[in-house]
């Protein structure tokens, strides 16, 4: 932020202060326990952190921005999703570095924050409009939200908050163009070559190998049949990837995505596929920060307010460890876990699907 | 570690690698995958992390024997239990701390750890005896374990691993050293003063004028019913602390060592409370450091290793979920929170409670 | 922030966006790329992460007001005296926090900030003044700092601002009344008592042995001479402590206030001392964290820029990593460290000293 | 860790503590104050804290292996420079994360440290062959190294410890390989395209304008002068990349190694270079986390131990600091960005070039 580089600014000098526009945001705390006559200290660490949330919540979505659009090119280009990438890589940063500032709202004590809560009635982190955008955003669905007071989450906001809660659902989620995308991926078939069905063998060797050793003198007597229902479980949803209909609901996705999402986790080290594989890899890490920090989140709160009510009958605590687990997004990512099989048991690809993912350089022998 | 200072050495001179057994403990990494013949790089990752792991263990269990040792005088001398108060928080530096390695772990990914994973059977983070120890030292029930496999986590452990941990089970946990210290606690009452008595009402007070509230026209009318009900709830956990057959079990803790926590909570500013709230506070970061940490491992396992089925027909991550959430230990000190009334609210304390709180040069004039 | 607490609300409903005044601090975000019509993507990251910091830089002034409100008593009550260290403490919780927005600012590259790094000419963080009021109220002295440009740093901000920096440097600094408050340490002399003689004597008796050391067999014999003169001038900054004229502007405070500062860090066991203890960790955490973070920036800026110059002939780099190694307040605290003897060579207090550092219940045998 | 996976195992039952070795981990914590019969209860932390570095650092020299082993291929395949971007960034978080170590060990108050400082004379962590290690194989020179003593650093190294550095220092270390790999980079010239003379075009127009700026009237005359002279310094280095001669020791890296790096930071998104740029952006990563660890550890040692000498004459304070000014390896790659130039004004690249930088199947039309 210092110095002249090359081109010369034809315009008024700028001042830190304005660029910024500090007016605006350092007016920004007004304490409603100072408005009310009884000054409540740390009411100013509550505000600041809460508008520090926001501000990196903005800033999550203006990746978002990019993201999305760079994910609504068809076909997507090699460059934008280097870009998008990164993007998702920054958001992964953010999410998991906000964290952190509930460790700094903590060293107020439930009994300073005793000070000032009443006051604020019933406005809840519940209304954070940005924090609904990211979860429509991603592709959390209205319909797997658990609900608070059994009304609908939009009833809490605000005119124009709702009006751009709304217009969000109304549109493609990062969710749906990613589905998308991966439903796209080349390389699945070559001649007779069927990945899919090379794969499924595999696997299914795999999991009737586990099947059968379950039965055998190894296996802990008293847990085998459960194992071996959790078995049948596994290979049920494994196969509801190339037959649907046998497993309605075991995937969010398509089965033609899910394949994709599993050929890029094999072959990840393919050059046509690094870069698929971080996408896959950030999106999961950011499954994983928004999931850690919900928790985090229920714990503060239990610690802050104990287990007493708040409105509609649950703790805040309850529900905002319940929506750890139901509000993920990209479950399938993890789920593909179960179904890999080591390296060295791999179909091979066919010569000509592995020169296709690699670079134009390289295939024409001018690797350095 | 570097000069002499004031008293000269007459020993041998001390050389790094031998003081810190760096033969021991840099030859103890032997991936299983690479006596196998078929070396998974990644194996290092996992050995090297695990052991990183066990030595902060014991780096909490040694702090672990102060402490214990010093709550174990009595009386608790006030310089002991400021050594407390800060071998408390060291550790909860250490637990917080290495949650981040998980990060590093995760580094690795689930394909890569397939390649050595099922050597590894059926050893399991689960056998970690150092973490037994803390848990039980904390003050882990064994009737409140989640069982895995229905048979006593101890089964899984080897002989001498199994005895240290049934040993550690038959003493006094930092729990009961706390119970009997808080339960101890001066300045409750004074001439005529009783602090549960003037407490008592006022809580009672602040809870019936919710009641009453949910009652009135500004309540939600769709929640009110679950409110009110929740309410008794807490009123009669609240009245446990006095008269405890009204609600067995609402509490771990004895009433008088409820009340001690309670009192120390509200008058935590008085100089002879400082220090006994920071061991309270220093208890709370603990135990959810502890339920964070094994959160984080939950969110781990499921990404690595899918919904595919460990020993005993549950998962992993569907354990370790489930252990976050019951394995707490200073979870009166959280419900606590429920029961928290505002400063202004608060009984006065008699004077001559105040001054026997205070510090003796104070109290003599001599403050500076 | 989400439910009725026994006092009922007679006041509006309270909603998130408006209490947080959201309005405000989201619309604040203006990229001159954009004004420009080059919009450069990662410029509003570089908004945002500034704002982020200019917020904390509030919560840290507000910290302050109260911290040195409490430290302007005559006497200075253990009450307001513990809740200054928890002031202190969540300063430095928030300072070593926020070094980890530069992680998140360096998701950006050199080049992608170049798209927009001339338009900002000639602002900079240099003209934070929420971040030179902190520095000066810490106690950061005029004289002290390293010009930039040959010019005083407050020339470059604009007039309420320099209002406000001006205003700050003719108060008393936090540096100012803690000299004050350890100036008047109690407990230094009893009776026949002094303890600047008795502990003058030890330390003087172990720098002697070091100085006998050197001289001796076992020294090596190519740093003797450095070595030896290195003691003599330690030797000779500590009798400033007690002969001030002897060595001019070895400490920065007074030599009253750093034998207590000595006294504290020596007996911090002692409940009356448990707290200043805590003060007195707390200002170096919070230098160090300064320190460490005018550093990391200082890595940050040579990664962006380069070695390309800045205004006024020395690069941003030099200038923040030398402000790293000058700008320090607490120094002295630091220095300490240098005089401290094993505690089994401490002078032992007289008994009524020691009486009188205690808890009054305690002293009056009603320990628990 | 937990559960069968396909390959059913032909072998012994694994059990944690024996695959962990934790018999040799978890006895070789031997304190030598309790040996010499006065245990100091924090050396166990001071030994823990050493022994969780060394252990990381193993891990890092682990990573080092494979990395150095691919970079040796020539040519360098796609795959493995895949895998080598990824170990980079694994020893990237562990450096980083590491560092919070040091905030553990000050959890140690110096008082407490000077209980058995002296015992450990003249042991020091300069004597850490694992991290002597892993500087000579990133690529710190010999003869860069700040002289402690003005010894060589090994001579405090014993037998197998000197050997294993002087080994060391006789090969190839990451640096030279990277070198080597940077003057291959292809694209550099295509037909008549020569990408040194276009870049080498602009740069010097954009220093020019920078330099004429200086003489106008908007520029600060107070430091015209000192500016100028450093815009002809630039200039100078910038052109050594082309004329090596004109200016000696400008540069580190080779002229050739110089361009390929630039080439890569400026085309980062083509597809070829994506890996290439994550591969140059971990070394920076790296090198930025190794100074900022050197800095913090003087920051603790100053903390520690004051302005007291080490042997040598030049406290540990001064030396750390010096190092992490004087040791960096990879500083090449910051100098880099003095010479960037918007995107805007980058030179336009033959089509021809384009095309061999994308990925087979794109250039066949196959983008899905």
């Amino acid at each position: 932020m210092t110095e002249p580089a090359g081109m010369k600014p034809q315009r008024r000098a700028c001042y830190y202060g304005d660029y910024l526009m500090l007016d605006r945001v350092l007016s920004a705390q007004a304490p409603e326990s100072a408005r009310m006559g009884r000054m409540a200290h740390d009411e100013m660490l509550f505000i600041i952190t809460h508008q520090a949330y926001e501000l990196w919540f903005k800033q999550v979505l203006h990746e978002m921005d990019r993201i999305q659009s760079d994910f609504s090119e068809t076909p997507l280009d090699d460059r934008s999703l280097s870009r998008a990438a990164k993007g998702l890589e920054r958001i992964r940063d953010i999410l998991k570095f906000v964290i952190g500032q509930l460790d700094i709202l903590e060293t107020m004590t439930p009994l300073d924050f005793l000070e000032f809560r009443d006051i604020l009635f019933p406005a809840s982190g519940f209304q954070s409009t940005q924090f609904r955008l990211i979860e429509i955003r991603l592709g959390l669905k209205r319909e797997t939200r658990i609900a608070l007071d059994e009304k609908p989450y939009e009833s809490r906001l605000q005119g124009a908050d709702r009006d751009a809660v709304m217009l969000a659902e109304s549109q493609a989620s990062l969710f749906n163009q990613l589905e998308a995308w991966l439903s796209r991926t080349p390389f699945l078939t070559q001649g007779d070559f069927r990945f899919r069905d090379a794969y499924r063998k595999a696997v299914v060797a795999m999991l009737e190998a586990d099947l059968a050793y379950l039965e055998g003198p190894g296996a802990a007597a008293d847990s085998r049949e459960a194992d071996a229902r959790a078995l049948e479980k596994a290979l049920t949803r494994f196969q509801a990837i190339f037959e649907p209909d046998s497993a309605p609901g075991a995937w969010r996705m398509t089965p033609q995505a899910v394949e994709g999402a599993l050929f890029i986790t094999l072959y990840r080290d393919e050059p046509a596929l690094q870069t698929p594989f971080r996408v896959l890899s950030a999106l999961m890490d950011i499954d994983e920060a928004m999931t850690l920090w919900r928790y985090r989140h229920a714990l503060m709160v239990q610690r802050m307010i104990g287990v007493k009510l708040g409105t509609g009958g649950s703790s805040g605590h309850d529900y905002l460890a319940a929506t750890a687990k139901a509000h993920r997004i990209f479950g399938d990512l993890f789920q593909l876990s179960t179904y890999l099989i080591p390296r060295s048991a791999l179909p091979t690809l066919p010569q000509e699907t592995a020169r296709r993912m690699g670079l134009v350089y390289a295939s024409e022998g001018a690797r350095p």
